[in-house]
């Protein structure tokens, strides 16, 4: 992982020996074909958007690249982690087999992370593999979900059970983007920005707890601040260890809580950073349990992610048993095991496999 | 690639770094779950196999399997390339899903080329990638599908149009498997046998041409180097070129012609090898009628396909344009032209993307 700084655009990469690729953060430069272009090896290139960022930006975008001599086509999806399913890959396979698209085409992600998650997995499996770049619109995607070269879809029995990983050939992380995000996707980003200040930089958490303010008012310079710092931590996370055999599940801090809430309200009534939220008010609460952390730590965590605007308790139709089954379905589950991250202190995470889930159940889940 | 031999059983090595396996070729070593168990990583192993299959070999290979502590199970799939779809892949990510299947969970695909293939795609694809064994029981999986990790399925716009490259942890070719495959099949699988010789290898030719008798009486020792022969060729050139980004396209010899023929006359009808069979003759034919082989020579291929029971001559009702189009939505097709691979002489290949389709169209294909 590398930093360089421009006047308009700052430029990390990801190091990923022979699949390594340039994130460029920056503002208003989505009209600016010429920063994609590169990065499209053929003729043909595809833009899949949803119906509420198409509206906004595809015009733009399209306007870009075109006087390259590309054969471009487009794709809008119905918006909504409920179509982040099978079903809509085929819409995706189906629309590039009838334009004739080739082993040599390219697909450009246009939208948050349900949008990068759908094209980087049809990426990975139309003929067998094709490029693909992402154009990230949301603050949970700019941060988190356009690195690192996880694709997938849902299924009904788990979230993103479904999936490769592919790497992008390039990132575009447009600040400006942010400013027709609606407050809830804002703060639901912000989840995942809280987590790589808990999981690896305390430095970086007092700063967001200075700053949350500032954030949620989106104030520009925050925001570049929150997405490069961001993007340089999971960067650096995944360069180590790309398809998280170890150190990569520190970034799932929160999460196995979080997609067992998310798979029991039906996916998409909360959103991702939302049961994201709440899992790590509990991943911290265990930690707690657990001897790790002290109770004031704990107490500090739960009140960062308040002030964030977001959830700290999860629903209370989530009875014990079914929260604990579906976090047993969880993909960093091994057989018979349930694999957590804990906070040994704030600013430092580990993976444990050695929680005692009797005393989880009586000593947290049931006294949600 | 290297090879050892030992008493019962020789072992191929296709080097792909870490991605490196063995292929154990012998005969009736099925039930010796010794040689399978090394390559399980983890405690949770599926067995997939297809009807026609499953009664004849999952015993064994499920016995061989007992006694080493796993939670094995199994599924059984209905038979036939026209399974090899989506929907069958789901009902493999359902079977998994609801056996609580981790992410350390290995597949092994007990079959043929559909069964491999598939069972591959599941395995690219099932919680972002989990290992995978192959016990392919056709001549044409142990010659070819099941080394070099080209997995997927078909769409009804084109053959193995969705699918990934992920190579399988071992693979395992039992000869003795083969005594139970039906007549039509052992010629399909023959095809690609004469096409290693076509392509790469004259001597190896040369000696097919003179045991192909022996070969369809099931000699035990001729199809032991067939299979050896084979699969010595085809990891020499997948070690070169995994991704197909040059010379292992060679391998696609035959097949541009032969998969058009399999879409038009609906998946499942001609077996693949018999598709490819006559794709390989028409190909010589296209060499003849470049200027690169002598008419003896493209003569002699086809009275060398047609000795092994292959079919030599398209379906009649193949007319030529929808030959042409269908050629055009080959894989290897770039945008706008059609890659042929061609002989420049009996042994050597090489991929053309300049074949003069007009020439094409009135010289061969509307002929036949």
């Amino acid at each position: 992982m590398s930093s360089d700084t421009g006047p308009l655009l700052e430029t990390i990469t990801v190091d990923l020996d022979d699949r390594s690729y340039p994130i460029h953060i920056g503002a208003d430069f989505l009209s600016d074909g010429a920063l994609i272009q590169p990065h499209i090896r053929g003729t043909q290139a595809c833009i899949i958007s949803n119906e509420t960022v198409a509206p906004l930006y595809l015009k733009q975008v399209t306007e870009g690249l075109s006087g390259f001599g590309l054969d471009l086509i487009s794709l809008v999806l119905p918006n909504g982690e409920e179509f982040k399913t099978q079903d809509t890959i085929s819409t995706i396979y189906d629309h590039l087999l009838e334009a004739n698209f080739s082993r040599s085409s390219t697909l450009i992600a246009l939208g948050g992370g349900v949008v990068g998650d759908m094209v980087g997995f049809a990426a990975a499996t139309y003929q067998r593999g094709i490029d693909f770049i992402q154009i990230p619109t949301t603050l949970l995607s700019q941060v988190d979900s356009s690195v690192g070269g996880k694709t997938g879809v849902n299924h009904p029995l788990g979230k993103n059970m479904i999936g490769a990983f592919y790497q992008p050939r390039c990132v575009l992380a447009d600040s400006l983007t942010l400013n027709t995000l609606p407050d809830r996707e804002l703060k639901a980003g912000l989840a995942e920005v809280v987590k790589y200040g808990l999981i690896n930089n305390k430095e970086f958490l007092e700063w967001l707890d200075g700053n949350i303010e500032k954030i949620l008012a989106r104030d520009a310079d925050a925001l570049a601040y929150v997405i490069k710092t961001s993007c340089v931590e999971k960067a650096t996370i995944v360069a180590q260890d790309e398809k998280e055999a170890g150190i990569r599940a520190i970034l799932n801090f929160g999460h196995t809580f979080g997609h067992a809430i998310e798979t029991a309200m039906g996916y998409g009534k909360w959103l991702h950073g939302e049961a994201v939220a709440v899992g790590m008010v509990m991943a911290a609460e265990l930690s707690c349990l657990e001897g790790l952390l002290s109770s004031d730590d704990a107490g500090y965590v739960k009140k960062l992610i308040a002030r964030c605007g977001l959830p700290v308790e999860p629903p209370q139709e989530l009875d014990s048993d079914t929260f604990l089954a579906l976090m047993g379905k969880d993909k960093k589950a091994e057989a018979g095991t349930i694999r957590f991250i804990l906070l040994e202190q704030l600013g430092k995470a580990f993976v444990s496999d050695e929680v005692d889930l009797e005393r989880l159940k009586s000593g947290l889940i049931s006294r949600n």
